[in-house]
């Protein structure tokens, strides 16, 4: 399914873990790049703990506002594992141990001659009404209810899960950029790329510094939906360089 | 500068890149660390973009509920670094070419015999009022309104500026953890782990599961601030693994 609109979303991180440090989250940027590929904008970001109050504001803070919200984190056996339990609050429905899910997890470790125990149940639970999200590596399910989509923390779990949702949703129109490396730091730039851009306000440019440890560089980032506009910008962009290059030679 | 009280953060991360995927934040994870070597609590963080609206809403969410609200991104030289003029609406404050800063900068750019340009004079530009954040790295300071501190997005400019701003912000206690590596699932530890935690309420039991792509395994990290009640936590979580171990072994 194409469509001509713009589908935005926002992503919600949860974990203790994430911010006191002791895991560098990884899912962000992985859902960054996957999002920019199906056209659907990724507008904001939020981490929070493992704590239920927390959870629940955050996503009643975004859900309005976005067309999806996708989470991480969570929905494993344990103890601190509550955001089903969260998502259900935020929902206002009973958080219930899904019978399609117990039969799902409750068959695998039959087959693997494994105890269903009572914290193995925990990860059948999810809001009333959710349509499950597969999980091709630890069958465990992630779940969508509403415009929310919960994942798994995990990373390897988390991208098949992503993998197996993102066909499903509705993309928007692709977001197409070209990068022009600027060898010039952003104070030689600034003022006739900001002209630039006022040149060509349907595209984005934007200005990303990088430091060698010596000396800055810029990237030069030309974001828009219509080919033809980001040429034309590309092309103002370019010649604002060679202007640059030339007038550092002749000083 | 050390107390008793509990010091809290949260953290506002701005760029567009962020959101595309074009650049994976190294930010978020440092200031994570440090943080928690310093006693100070990082409770949230958020992305946005480089968008003067979504700034100000951010911030003014955030500031009010945390002891330090700290930024990073958005306060180069381009059109598109727009940091200052957000926080100094956000603040209800004139955004001026500090004069300090504009000296600062002046000398160094006569030093090196470069052109003291309009696009970097932006980089002099900070809320009427704002103390500076030191650059050791490239000049251009940082600044702190409030309990708001607003720093570089480039990682190397964003960590000097951290580390000239850290000491001087009061510590909290230090949370001090522990952590046991579980060779079972949290299928397996699920459970008992969770009446462990019960038994332990003063201590956080967070647990961690990693997959190697084969199996699971599990970190508990076991976290508190009185080191008496971790180690009580500690050993019986140790208890724990081996009575799973010894059922496993005998079952």
């Amino acid at each position: 399914m194409t469509s001509d609109k713009i589908v935005t979303a926002a992503m919600l991180a949860i974990g203790d873990e994430l911010l006191s440090g002791r895991t560098k989250d990884k899912n962000i940027g992985h859902l960054a790049d996957m999002l920019t590929l199906k056209g659907i904008d990724l507008k904001e970001v939020r981490i929070v703990a493992d704590d239920e109050a927390a959870i629940v504001a955050a996503l009643n803070g975004l859900r309005p506002h976005y067309t999806h919200v996708f989470t991480s984190g969570g929905i494993g056996p344990t103890h601190d594992d509550i955001t089903a339990d969260a998502v259900s609050r935020a929902f206002g429905v009973a958080c219930i141990h899904d019978p399609q899910a117990m039969a799902l997890l409750g068959a695998m470790y039959e087959r693997r001659g494994m105890e269903f125990s009572e914290a193995r149940q925990r990860m059948a639970r999810m809001p009333e009404g959710a349509r499950h999200i597969p999980n091709s590596v630890s069958t465990a399910p992630g779940f969508s209810i509403g415009n929310v989509h919960v994942m798994a923390g995990v990373p390897q779990v988390f991208q098949a899960m992503l993998d197996a949702l993102l066909p499903q949703l509705e993309s928007g129109v692709v977001v197409k950029s070209r990068t022009v490396r600027s060898p010039f730091g952003e104070g030689d730039i600034g003022s006739p790329l900001g002209a630039v851009q006022k040149a060509h306000p349907l595209t984005n440019i934007g200005s990303y510094p990088k430091f060698d440890g010596k000396s800055f560089s810029t990237d030069l980032v030309i974001r828009g939906r219509d080919e033809a506009l980001i040429e034309a910008a590309e092309a103002d962009v370019r010649a604002m360089i060679e202007a640059i290059a030339a007038t550092k030679a002749g000083g």
